[in-house]
């Protein structure tokens, strides 16, 4: 696995660098960004934050506008911020901003045209980690996070993935796919029209199904425009509640969708994560 | 004046607004950001940062990239960022992205094209806090500061203006736009032929001619693309040495000339401007 440095910038002490690889679970080569922290300079290893975007975000969005990377340099946590989706001209695409390249929803697709390259859920789980841990001065303590379709990616992995995670955070997530036009034309396209198979990607469903506990916290902004009708936070805490699921959701009179209210309380969650992160 | 609020978001419990408003000394509609801090909310007024943004920004880049409002939530700072030119079809522009629209040098421009409209001096000098002042509960304590061809442009403001400002402040600034390409190219359009007529916008010659001292801070990273050719901090140091200019320049290594840097260093700037805005 061959790394291509794209990019890099001091930053906080620390340094963030983007990178090319050819993802052989994509089939395409596939962009990513890291934050390494100063203390990975000075040859101590880090546990690692990984950041899932929303639609139409790439690896830059969270770096350049969250001001995440004051708070990791404190903590000394490395971030990787991969892409929301596979990219090129010979991979699918669609004209919506929900659908195709930018909207890949971190699952497997099973139907044609995606199935050739959508295949975020693996990607993420395993091939970027296992690339990271291979790469760069890091522990195998890893925590995810994410923003909106990101947040539902972040939430869902960890819930099928105990004991790969210490703890999950999400910034306005879409709560429940099947039940919302941004989740169910995304799961139609990449997964077929039998919504059985729609189930092991649905945060609400696999919230339901008495998952393993895992440290949670999600924040969401109650001017957000997307909040009744695509976020629906009130679908995690019934779920929740219905499975004793330790979730703890931070509500926020006045703030939007947008990073401007991510980067208000990005602090709070790198803080929440530090503690699982560092716990024995 | 009347202003037209183009989008409000909350953003450390204060608020980041963008307005348009049509300048009469520009003769165009022009944009500008303003952060209010949680302190403004509750009726307080509260002294101003004025950001000069540098080459192709508009009032976005540092609103969302530098991470100054979690600082001047708490310092209890209002920052104005007003876009970086005239705007529109009827403007006249250039092909490159170092002269015209996004490229205005802060300068009162006396050459066709560009004199109809590309008056940014006047504009940030007067227009502008002139409407902040008369609309948003602030006092008239100012500050300025800026990036690349906005940190000149805060530095040849404050030094033309004694009294007006309690600090400025820099990133990766000019230093002697007479003396680099950038430089040369936009003030040739935009002043014409005779260099006599550039003086009076070149920090380096204003800062040799004695000027009223005022709290004055630059930071600059040194592994900047465009130090050497384009920035030269050694005029600042050395003009301020002859005039016993009280100038605080701050290198740092590793660093590029990227929103990455000024993020790392927002924060030291920030406190350093509020020490003054806050004197009595």
């Amino acid at each position: 696995m061959s790394l291509e440095l794209v990019s890099q910038t001091k930053s906080f002490d620390g340094w963030h660098k983007q990178y090319n690889h050819q993802s052989s679970v994509l089939g395409v080569s596939m962009r990513f960004a890291i934050f390494l922290p100063p203390q990975a300079q000075k040859g101590e290893k880090v546990p690692v934050l990984y950041w899932l975007s929303g639609l139409t975000c790439s690896d830059e969005n969270f770096m350049q506008k969250a001001g995440a990377q004051r708070v990791a340099a404190e903590l000394g946590i490395a971030i990787v911020a991969p892409d929301t989706s596979p990219r090129g001209d010979d991979v699918a695409n669609d004209d919506g901003y929900d659908l195709g390249q930018g909207a890949g929803f971190y699952v497997n697709a099973t139907e044609a045209p995606w199935k050739e390259h959508y295949r975020m859920y693996d990607y993420i789980v395993d091939e970027l980690p296992q690339l990271i841990e291979a790469t760069f001065p890091v522990t195998q303590r890893r925590a995810i996070a994410g923003h909106s379709m990101g947040g539902h990616g972040a939430l869902m992995i960890s819930l099928r993935n105990p004991g790969r995670y210490t703890s999950v955070s999400a910034f306005s997530p879409i709560s429940n796919p099947m039940r919302c036009p941004w989740g169910r034309k995304a799961f139609s396209a990449y997964l077929g029209a039998d919504e059985n198979d729609w189930q092991q990607y649905d945060t609400t469903v696999l919230l339901r199904n008495n998952p393993e506990p895992l440290p949670t916290r999600v924040d969401q902004g109650l001017a957000d425009d997307f909040l009744a009708e695509q976020l629906q936070p009130e679908k995690l805490t019934a779920a929740a509640a219905d499975s004793g699921y330790p979730l703890q959701l931070e509500l926020h009179e006045g703030y939007d969708h947008s990073y401007y209210f991510i980067a208000s309380f990005i602090e709070a969650q790198m803080r929440f994560h530090h503690r699982y992160l560092t716990a024995e």
